[in-house]
């Protein structure tokens, strides 16, 4: 198989040139870059990650793990990441499922973005341990290698609630995500805190964050409806859509008036929606931008660091506006 | 490190039991599963991925190639790919980027589902050659070691076209996708064809499969519509859905009656955009459902196989019934 040098001697370039062209460097121009690329292909070159691991101990691929990739949620999500990587030569892979986790301590990948409750919190610290840079999106862990890049559920989740009560609502029903969710159990938490401070009647309904657990509790809402002013908040914009599928099944029956739904995330697909989704407005790109460059500044030698990303009240029409 | 015998000596069960566990098959009990796995995660038993691929040449990895993961398209198909391999005990990674194309010859994955247009059809058939598994989504390759799994872009780009000329349209535009896409090609060259065999004027615009380049052309289009009946053909919904929002800045400018729009994926967002928009069905999720049928069976010593999914034409409120 030819070697980076093989391709150097027929480019009539150093290897050096050779390997930031392969590595996407932007430190060669695009003209070169092509010539090299079409020589390696010529010459039928295959880059060898795992000797370029026990070589370099660095792949330029990082790992980002999902449990989930069903919504735009998580396609914005990537793009951040994937465009904040991009211009420093990386490369992104999306892991889901246990196999994968294999990655980390192989060194096939040189770090991970984790947003996925299956991994524990002593299987993460393991491989902090042995040197591996981590971002966490779902957990708050301490160790000098792992950065934490948390969304500010605590004023989301309290903003809805007092946008519902403002509302004068009777009563205040929350869609909670998977039992192993951090942020639906904070979200959560902090609703019922804030509906019980203003001594107001409160349920919560177990949830998924699929469309699906929505559909499932639209009848049961509707029921509450008939002799109570009910707000909803849905943990994620997901379900709160699974309520607006629900409800097309009740004639008359009009969302904003004879009820109001806030959601978590601001989607497209919310607000697209008619009427557009009151939701909890944060940007997933940035997001994915923020985790990217926390892991790339590890890379760098620079210290882990923990930020939270700001989150607001969005107003679309499935609240009614207080005046 | 721990090695699978030492797990299998200490849950008093074979090594086949305990292989089986790891690698999530159905043979072992949920319960012997999460016993086996407890007890792995105690002895911190990490698999050998690059010895597992030297050993036994299989990882039960699948690589999901694609070039961007934006909107809830890619997700669906995800979904869909996930959902089938889980079922026999493989799991999936999803690549996007040229480095990662080594995880084929360097055997980290057992096969590849493409649907990247970075990949050049040399490359893949050079994989071919060399005994990988590959189904391709975005192109037509004829080796006995890849399946083709293709969209009917034929019928959905006629069934719109055919859609717009009944409703007494007299222009036609197209919004066409990214150059380097293979279903934007078909679906623009079909709906070229039949738009000159029915002698109506027809327009090209350039996209990107983007909601930007649907709010870029929403002026031009406005103005084509102040002495014309004009139907859009945008190649995706979400190019269709940029029109909905450039156009929210034409007052008493109403899309369904002063244009006529159809896209293309029939994705969650353009059914819950008002007014619902008229599109192109197919099932993504069956899409992803039959790459990974074709490539579990490719693995299972079966031949390759070609197949079509059918779409169809789903109408909603952006365009005029024809009575």
């Amino acid at each position: 198989m030819a070697s980076i040098k093989d391709i150097a001697k027929k480019a009539g370039v150093s290897v050096t040139a050779v390997s930031y062209a392969l590595n996407g460097s932007k430190k060669v121009s695009e003209a070169t870059r092509a010539r090299i690329m079409a020589i390696a292909e010529e010459l039928e070159y295959t880059p060898n990650l795992v000797g370029r691991s026990l070589q370099k101990q660095q792949t330029n691929i990082v790992a980002v793990f999902l449990t989930d990739y069903v919504g735009s949620f998580y396609g914005r999500l990537l793009a951040g990441i994937k465009e904040k990587l991009e211009v420093e030569g990386y490369e992104l892979i999306v892991c889901s499922g246990s196999k994968a986790h294999a990655f980390l301590p192989q060194k096939l990948v040189d770090g991970a973005i984790i947003l996925d409750s299956t991994f524990s919190g002593k299987e993460l610290l393991k491989y902090a341990d042995a040197g591996h840079k981590l971002v966490v999106l779902d957990r708050e862990l301490e160790h000098e290698n792992i950065s934490n890049i948390l969304v500010d559920n605590e004023f989301g989740a309290t903003a809805a609630i007092e946008e519902l009560i403002e509302n004068n609502v009777d009563k205040i029903i929350v869609i909670e995500g998977p039992k192993s969710s951090f942020s639906s159990k904070i979200r959560r938490d902090v609703a019922a805190n804030t509906a019980a401070a203003h001594q107001i009647e409160f349920e919560v309904l177990p949830g998924d964050y699929t469309l699906n657990a929505g559909i499932e509790h639209s009848e049961y809402i509707y029921q509450q409806t008939k002799n109570k002013k009910v707000g909803v908040f849905c943990l994620n914009d997901n379900m709160a859509l699974g309520l607006y599928l629900g409800f097309k099944d009740y004639k008359d029956f009009v969302i904003g008036e004879d009820i109001q739904i806030i959601g978590f995330d601001a989607t497209l697909e919310g607000q697209l929606a008619y009427p557009p989704l009151s939701t909890i407005y944060f940007s997933q790109s940035e997001w994915g931008a923020m985790a990217a460059e926390a892991l790339l500044s590890m890379f760098d030698g620079q210290a882990c660091e923990h930020r939270t990303l700001a989150t607001r009240l969005l107003l679309g029409g499935s609240t009614q506006n207080s005046i």
